[in-house]
């Protein structure tokens, strides 16, 4: 699509959206079971650095912050506007706004088109009064925003994510909160998160654009219910799928879904089966499950794949033949190994070991022979991707044995013995990390990892030096993961764009 | 199927099997790198009861436990062995075993069929020499066994799984410690688990229909791999599935699959279509992923639905409109609710609630409100089951701020005002779940969680008094299982059997 002045119009006002010098909270109150008080805590954890005025016309402070009884005797300028208070005093505050030269809203207060009704003329009249203002508004019935490279994290949900390049845009609260948790919990970097509420003024199709032109992000993750301008939307997803990935979860796909969404948001959904084509014709990866949009965020910190061959290396034959059958389904394919990669491996591996691809190593616990495989497999031409299974967290089973052992016989193995041996685990399974690093960074291809451990992984672990490691609990979810990386790429490859 | 009395004999082989008074580890070391000392280790962490007797010519004893040279100088009998020295040995110590009149072995060696060539005439001679002896045995090949109710664990992997009703056969070694591992994690009971191994002797078959007939397994989980007697494991599968749930993943369901299951264990797949349609004539709920087997588990903590009609209760708008369209894909039904649903319902929710199901709460953070919306929807005949989402977790988005306030404003926000407000939110935490369990006890209907907190939950919560919460982390995991429990259900009805 070819962008238009009134384009960079907007790219420039949700520049200042993104990254203000100053915030108020109209509304802020030191309740914490309100609004004003989540927002309040939220922007003060995330350090956020200009002022903050808190506007509370009974506090003399919120939260340990000089409080202000209006906008208007605020004594700097203030650049973006939170609302939090009730329904009916919001258009006062539009009114102050646009006094004080506010560049934008986001208004979290409900009540409007979502509750139908007089909610939709009291939605028109408070659009009317933020064009009037010359303001950009985002929500109404929000729960926040975050721009994390600004300190800025404004959310009902309290969630704090590492800074990164993935940025969102729900129009559910609750799902865009649960994921923006999810990428704290897993250490997956957020770079903006937007909940779009009520959408009265800008629009899931503008954020969509937006991020498209976003040097900074990387790659993007939404979920919607419905679209109101699907001709803009699809050009806008097929600008933003020209330069990074995006991974959708549309909701609303079946009648039961369709029916709650119209309830929820009020959107009309429309046949999923026409969204879904164009979408695919966008290059847009489309997703079914909430915890597939995290998973999927694993693409950010991965070389993406030239191809659909995989090489599965396992410790273990099991989860090599639930690996196989997963990416049978999902339409990878397991090449067999080349001769040159055989007879490499047979100078490292047990002689009966199978020649195969899934590569099972017998359980040979020994990071250097890890390595040493993973190498010829990478290195082989055969392969666009590897899935290792297992060789990541199994020297955890020796560390759980050995704090066993010490326990029910802790003459026989020492606490020394204990501390030594758990050191000598640690160090297998910081070396196997560094090596998977090491040969992600020197052949380009990813490397994705689930691990066997009793204890869960973080999905990003971060090395350090830039080297990140990607770590699944169970391999349907890297074969999903990778599935998608794949369909982006032959995309990219169709439209005569280069592979990433 | 008909139980012949060479099945009453298996019976009671497989209860000396699993229920054994004195145990012995031929192999037993205390490198804790090899098998010897895994299996040593399991079996004092998991507290067995009676004698262990670690066999190894050159140690006095192994982990505090005095050791012996052989099986022939132990003092007492012994009724279970499990054997890990190297393959060419293993013959040597049936023969003992035979002479000590063991009732049973477990062998953990490996290099049999597994290895193709040799291996196969090794894995004969083996059999032979164990059925001369009069032995049962498990493997070779195997990673072990568990009898929580014999405090027996005895596996590679040192899980120690929670004592429970679930009982689980495993075609692979690494796949089955995952989901024991799992189990201990999540808190899952489990009864029995049997790495199957080569099946020289007992094979998954036997184990099916010994599993069936022992009153202490409530529900059956497996992964096959390939079934060599496809009428008798039909039947035994069947003859399971009339008397409790079978979750089974079956792996080798494609060409590439089956092709590493071919070089894993030589099993031959066959058609995964024609494998397919016997089990759900055979009322075996089938799931393609192992993380799959380890949800599905939940049933054992639920009363069983007599339908399929949900009711989704969810505290925001976005999780409804997700789990609606899960419910659809997976064949669950969204029924609206009852005008006297809806009248009682109005007399607790804001004017502007969408009464519909999914019923949103609309983020009300009041667990008496959920528990009368819950019982309004629970005592409707209108629904089978109830999908809760978010009522469980969001006290612990106030814990969050709460914390975060007194880090950010510790002036405002004192550590006793903290802690109070903590102690509050655990309160309404602890109220919820108490609610929960009751209206599932008083209504004998599933009721299952999905948490919208950041931290993940333990799949299963005992609330203590035989109460259970099950918690999910995410709404497709509960719509599949629950989608699981209904196919069950609709089998037995179809078949004649009384409902669960």
């Amino acid at each position: 699509m070819n962008l238009s002045p009134a384009d960079f119009d907007l790219f420039k006002q949700l520049d200042e959206l993104c990254y203000p010098e100053s915030v108020a909270v109209v509304g802020a109150s030191e309740n914490l079971l309100k609004w004003g008080s989540f927002l309040m805590v939220s922007l003060l954890a995330g350090d956020f650095k200009g002022p903050i005025y808190p506007i509370n016309p009974k506090a003399k402070s919120v939260l340990g912050v000089k409080a202000y009884p209006s906008l208007l005797e605020c004594p700097g300028s203030i650049d973006l506007v939170f609302i939090t208070v009730p329904q009916p005093l919001v258009l006062d505050v539009i009114r102050e706004c646009e006094e004080k030269k506010v560049k934008s809203v986001v208004v979290i207060t409900s009540g409007y088109s979502e509750v139908g009704g007089e909610g939709s003329k009291f939605e028109e009249e408070l659009v009317a009064a933020v064009k009037k203002a010359g303001m950009r508004m985002i929500g109404p019935n929000t729960m926040g925003m975050i721009s994390t490279h600004q300190n800025l994290f404004c959310t009902g949900s309290n969630a704090l994510p590492p800074k990164g390049g993935i940025s969102m845009i729900s129009q559910s609260g609750n799902l865009g909160a649960q994921v923006v948790m999810w990428a704290e919990e897993q250490n997956v970097g957020i770079n903006k998160f937007f909940g779009t509420g009520n959408e009265g003024d800008v629009s899931c199709t503008d954020l969509m654009l937006y991020l498209a032109n976003d040097e900074s992000t990387n790659a993007i993750l939404a979920y919607l219910e419905g679209v109101d301008e699907g001709q803009r939307f699809l050009q806008a997803a097929r600008m933003a799928a020209e330069r990074k990935p995006v991974i959708l979860l549309k909701s609303g796909r079946t009648d039961a879904g369709a029916k709650a969404a119209a309830s929820h948001t009020g959107a009309l959904s429309g046949s999923f089966e026409i969204f879904k084509g164009a979408m695919r014709q966008a290059g847009v990866i489309l997703v079914p499950q909430p915890m597939d949009l995290i998973d999927g965020a694993a693409c950010n910190y991965l070389p993406m794949p030239k191809g659909h061959n995989v090489c599965v290396v396992t410790l273990g034959g099991g989860w090599g033949v639930v690996a196989s059958d997963l990416c049978n389904e999902y339409g990878l394919k397991l090449p067999d190994l080349p001769p040159d990669a055989i007879a490499q491996l047979d100078t490292i591996l047990p002689s009966f070991w199978s020649r195969q691809n899934p590569v099972d190593l017998v359980g040979q616990i020994d990071p250097a022979l890890y390595a040493k495989a993973l190498e010829i497999v990478v290195a082989s031409e055969q392969f666009d991707a590897v899935i290792t299974l297992g060789l990541i967290g199994s020297s955890s089973l020796v560390s759980d044995t050995v704090s066993n052992a010490h326990r029910v016989a802790p003459e026989s193995i020492n606490e020394q013995m204990m501390m030594q041996m758990k050191a000598i685990s640690d160090g297998f399974e910081e070396s196997i990390h560094k090596d998977i690093a090491r040969l992600t960074r020197q052949y380009g291809k990813p490397i994705i990892n689930v691990s066997l451990d009793k204890r869960p992984h973080k999905l990003i672990s971060n090395l350090g030096n830039g080297d990140y490691l990607v770590i699944f609990n169970t391999p349907e979810k890297v074969v999903r993961v990778l599935a998608g990386m794949v369909y982006y790429q032959k995309w990219r490859k169709s439209v005569g764009l280069p592979m990433m």
